[in-house]
């Protein structure tokens, strides 16, 4: 049970993660120690902070748009980050033992503040998902058979938990909306690029992408 | 050689075609029967037109960002769609031919005018290509290393060859742009969505997205 356990780890949307750190505050004994592994950090963070809980933010960099048991694997952590994010409150014995813990599955692990956490995730995952909500619903329903491996791909995240995902994007709005703006500036300078057919510096910019591109390979 | 060739397949950048075209009227016997596998459709039906070639205009939707004899595969047409765009001037005999050309390759035939074509494609390839050079472009440098597989799929294809896609692009401006535009709008609606913090209309989007997701899976 709740009571006897060392290690607590919440496995739950955003706003679900925050609703239970409340009730887990009462029923957990004073030195269990709680984690979770949600996609944003500042909020929870904050909340952690100010019930003094004894807690440390993770983010485990690994898992697919599947949710579920029959999806699990005892081999999703190998080779994959974590990110740890303590606050000036977090008790450091905490984040080395959770440190250890994920090197234990496999995992390499990386400290960052929940503020810089969640910038960086606004641009490599929310983002992301983002720019593949949209491109599916702006494509006509009966165009969409005549999709390709790449259609596939880029749009494969649109299939990830509405719930999940909805509690993401609202839980960093901020970082999201200069991702989501430094996107629009680029799409804006592609259009006008092939609006006047400067084929010169289309090259330049599928070039930079491409390049930008290989360093995650 | 060319001079006496039954069949000349044109597999070259859009551009390259084009001006292979002209050359081939003059050197191929009259017989020869002409395609292309090119991604945009319609320049290339109009200049077969103008040159009154003997020629069908397919695109195979298959193949990946990688090129060149190491990642041929026999398998490569197998359950795949090749899209066949004869205009009025095409020989009926042609077209017959060459569906049992990609037939017997293992692919399933579909005919458009070329127009319809390029129009199809400018959502469902083109406007995702395009999204990953930009999601890629918005993203800091020195974030890159902390993208997991959401990121690698959905930029996968900005790996893709940059003249290939440079003539894609400018060969299908008028079609693209309008993808593009449609594309602009479901960022703008969403960014508004996100800006006021409407769970409920973010819900809505997300669940949109999801199930037509689903109809290419």
């Amino acid at each position: 049970s709740i009571q006897d356990s060392d290690l607590i780890i919440l496995a739950l949307p955003i706003s679900q993660i925050i609703n239970f750190m409340s009730k887990i505050k009462n029923i957990s004994k004073s030195k269990s120690l709680i984690i979770d592994v949600g996609s944003t950090k500042l909020k929870i963070a904050k909340k952690a902070d100010e019930l003094k809980l004894n807690f440390v933010g993770t983010h485990p960099l690994a898992g697919s748009e599947k949710k579920g048991l029959a999806f699990s694997s005892d081999e999703l952590f190998n080779n994959s980050k974590v990110l740890i994010t303590p606050t000036k409150n977090t008790d450091k014995r905490a984040v080395s033992k959770i440190k250890l813990f994920w090197k234990r599955l496999n995992a390499q692990t990386v400290i960052f503040s929940p503020k810089h956490h969640d910038k960086i995730l606004s641009y490599t995952s929310h983002l992301p998902h983002l720019t593949a909500f949209c491109l599916i619903n702006s494509i006509p329903k009966d165009f969409l058979a005549f999709g390709a491996s790449g259609l596939k791909d880029t749009t494969r995240i649109a299939l990830s938990d509405v719930q999940i995902w909805s509690d993401i994007i609202l839980s960093n709005r901020k970082e999201l909306l200069n991702s989501l703006s430094s996107f629009e500036k680029q799409i804006k300078d592609l259009k006008r690029i092939i609006q006047k057919g400067n084929n010169k510096q289309l090259i330049q910019i599928l070039k930079k992408s491409k390049n930008k591109r290989r360093i995650i390979v």
